[in-house]
């Protein structure tokens, strides 16, 4: 059995090795256009802060790693130019130039995303990057530094921790969002206001609700134009570097030429064990769409954690095993300036937007009982339906944040409501949380407001 | 109508605020033989230790925050002395040796515990304590200190934090055990050997599968004689400061006197309303037994957790209302010597013991990514039975153990298996946490067994 994994990231890999566990037999070739074996794409702005030493410390196994599998062969720098699903083989062209063709019997897709490029006048010039690989990485790393002025074009996930990663060397960043705050596809907006007030404090300068028109300089960059869109103020912000981290957008070139579906979200579609619309071809990661637990809705995929997921499944499956996938919570968590911030489920207008009536319960509570010393302030916020089903939880704070919405994610998943979460055994100690933890206050917050009704 | 709760712990306060919040007609008396209203006996340790630098700051709620409820009557330093539950009335006697007689229409006993006091000869000896109260703490700081070398029976969870809050300021601490390890109550051996080892390097004296047998001194605590339960060697531990923390036992006598039935732990039994055998009688907290979630067996009530939600399902029916609790996790943890500890569920012996069959996972991963500085070990064991169905977790480590276990209690709680939880999308950040969590890593660890079977 010949298997083919197109990519050799998070969901490449993993596939591959998910597919190399299910059958010893398999002969197993990973195609990848990148220069290194899989990397955590997550941990590039944490090597550019300089927190992670070195670019190459990103990368999580050797070439030789992908030989020790046996029957497991990484061909990098090499562009699959077209798949032939009909006679199960793909054209490949490797860096020398010479064309090669493999045949498959199972082929997984991982081919990830692009980042997606606002329509902005003059962004070929030298000092304009996007984040996608290490070799994005090194350039905006050298580029910026102490003393030079960033400017960081979107406000969500990547584009914070760039602007974190660059003010961290030194740079003077002004972070350029064109919705109203930071992290809307994350949190919502009275969840998004601490982490902005935050990046304000640590003087990072944030101009939202304005869209990047131009960017100005001959061939270097110079400045941006932009326009606020509530007051259609023009205003000129000088750069020295420009950074364009305004979101991705999945990589299907091959997919659509190769006549596989894509779904309502622009990306492959894939069913619960990761096959597209041909047979015997599966897809994994950025590259796809998939269901969301909550509004069922077809999603992008955008987070490594289902990436990986995603791999894994497609890999057991094309190797002839049989695994499925729950539907999307989107479980997600950052750290920005010393605060975290997390989610699960649907924000709360899209739950809306999706028919959903959201009943929302809050509570700024501390991680450590009221007489302890040393207690953090936290803000835990979730979304019950209209029946009091938990649909999603949002929480901020300066620790203690990821597993809490870890805990959400589990009681989403079995369908629990907000009164038997209130009542949930949680851990308690002084050193450690309170006897009725902020999560479970937060609950029964919702659950008295849905009985007021 | 007229409430009466005995006892102004966590469970006889919670009780009396939500039977307030139920009815506000209801006249509610709290009557309580101690000093104070409700304080944190669970923060006793850090106030020994300076950590919490006063013992009032245990306190939780003054005298008047009782009375702004309105109809809310705090008598502190009374004793019930007979509850009559035919006729619906008890005698109390006030400090100054007057005594009243109060009827009710429901009674909530919240009468808590005592200390467990195990078979030692001459223990009535100045320097020899118990930790029950604010003013038990107290009287142990002031014998206590630098260079005072202290003796505490037990490792269980109060007696390791004593010692490590002795340790603190400068005793000299010897922790004797009758058990083989230290937190055997809490957690599997092989999870509480990691505590062990800390407590050890921490220069804190453990001696382990010993009995002790009799305090020497004449009228003062000079040191103790025990015995090596394995070997029958006989020791002798010189003490200037003996602490007693052999666990609990509940306080029951006026439950019995009164004719309300003890379960077959001993202690009061309750239903999931907090009934007890007697009409318009509840009770919560540790002078009750409740059963385990996963075992069924009728268990003594030991976690403030436990008892504030007990008490609050008391205080909800006992004015009127209909609440229930779920059997119990029995989530709990602590943090000794800068190592989390914590667990949910019976342990590996106590669920044999119930007649499971036991398969374990244990995973020993990072809190980070493996490319990301700072991460640190943490050992993650599940326990499932061999249908594949979590029964428990438990989990040791630098850092981030709390919110874990919590994560585990939500799945065990709502069933879920192994697989599921194998493939649970946990959340992911370079500086958080790893794309592949070793709670997951756990759970799939144990499916793997399973299947080999």
């Amino acid at each position: 059995m010949r298997i083919v994994v197109i990519g050799a990231g998070a969901a490449g890999t993993g596939a591959a090795l998910e597919a190399r566990k299910t059958s010893r037999e398999a002969e197993i070739t990973i195609v990848s256009n990148e220069e290194f074996p899989e990397y955590s794409r997550c941990g590039l702005p944490y090597a550019i802060s300089g927190e992670i030493p070195e670019f190459e410390g990103l990368v999580l196994h050797d070439q030789g790693w992908y030989g020790k599998f046996g029957k497991v062969k990484l061909m990098l720098k090499t562009q699959v130019t077209e798949i032939i699903t009909a006679s199960n083989r793909m054209e490949v062209k490797h860096e020398d130039g010479s064309a090669e063709e493999l045949q498959y019997d199972s082929l997984i897709l991982a081919t990830g995303s692009k980042p997606s490029i606002p329509p902005i006048q003059g962004l070929q010039k030298e000092g304009v990057f996007t984040l996608r690989t290490i070799g994005d990485g090194r350039r905006i790393m050298s580029a910026g530094g102490r003393g030079k002025r960033a400017v960081v074009v979107g406000a969500g996930l990547i584009g914070l921790e760039l602007a974190e990663a660059l003010h961290a060397r030194g740079s003077e960043v002004t972070v350029i969002e064109f919705l109203p705050n930071v992290l809307l596809a994350m949190v919502d907006d009275d969840i998004a206001e601490v982490v902005k007030k935050r990046i304000e404090e640590r003087n990072v300068k944030l101009i939202l609700n304005t869209k990047v028109d131009e960017v100005i300089g001959k061939d270097k960059v110079k400045g941006v134009k932009a326009t606020n869109m509530k007051t259609n103020e023009k205003i000129t912000v000088e750069a020295d570097i420009l950074v364009v981290a305004a979101g991705i957008k999945p990589d299907t070139a091959l997919a659509e030429k190769a006549g596989i579906a894509l779904g309502p979200a622009k990306a492959i579609k894939v069913d619960d064990h990761m096959r597209t619309s041909v047979e015997n071809v599966y897809a994994a990661g950025e590259c796809t769409e998939y269901p969301d637990f909550i509004t069922g809705a077809s999603t992008r995929v955008g987070l490594g954690t289902v990436a990986v997921r995603q791999g894994k499944v497609a890999g057991i499956n094309a190797a002839g095993g049989n695994a499925t996938l729950n539907n999307l919570l989107n479980t997600r968590v950052t750290k920005l300036f010393g605060v975290e911030v997390a989610g699960v489920g649907p924000c709360t207008d899209i739950a809306a937007k999706a028919g959903m009536k959201i009943v929302t319960g809050k509570v700024r509570g501390s991680t450590l009982p009221e007489y302890m010393p040393g207690g953090k302030e936290i803000i835990v916020k979730v979304l019950s339906n209209d029946e009091g089903r938990l649909v999603g939880a949002q929480i901020v704070g300066e620790e203690q944040v990821a597993q809490r919405i870890n805990v959400f994610a589990v009681a989403i998943l079995k369908g629990m409501n907000v009164e038997e979460f209130s009542m949930l055994e949680t851990c308690y100690a002084p050193p450690i949380a309170p006897t009725w933890d902020s999560m479970t206050i937060s609950a029964e917050a919702a659950m008295k407001k849905i009985r007021r009704k």
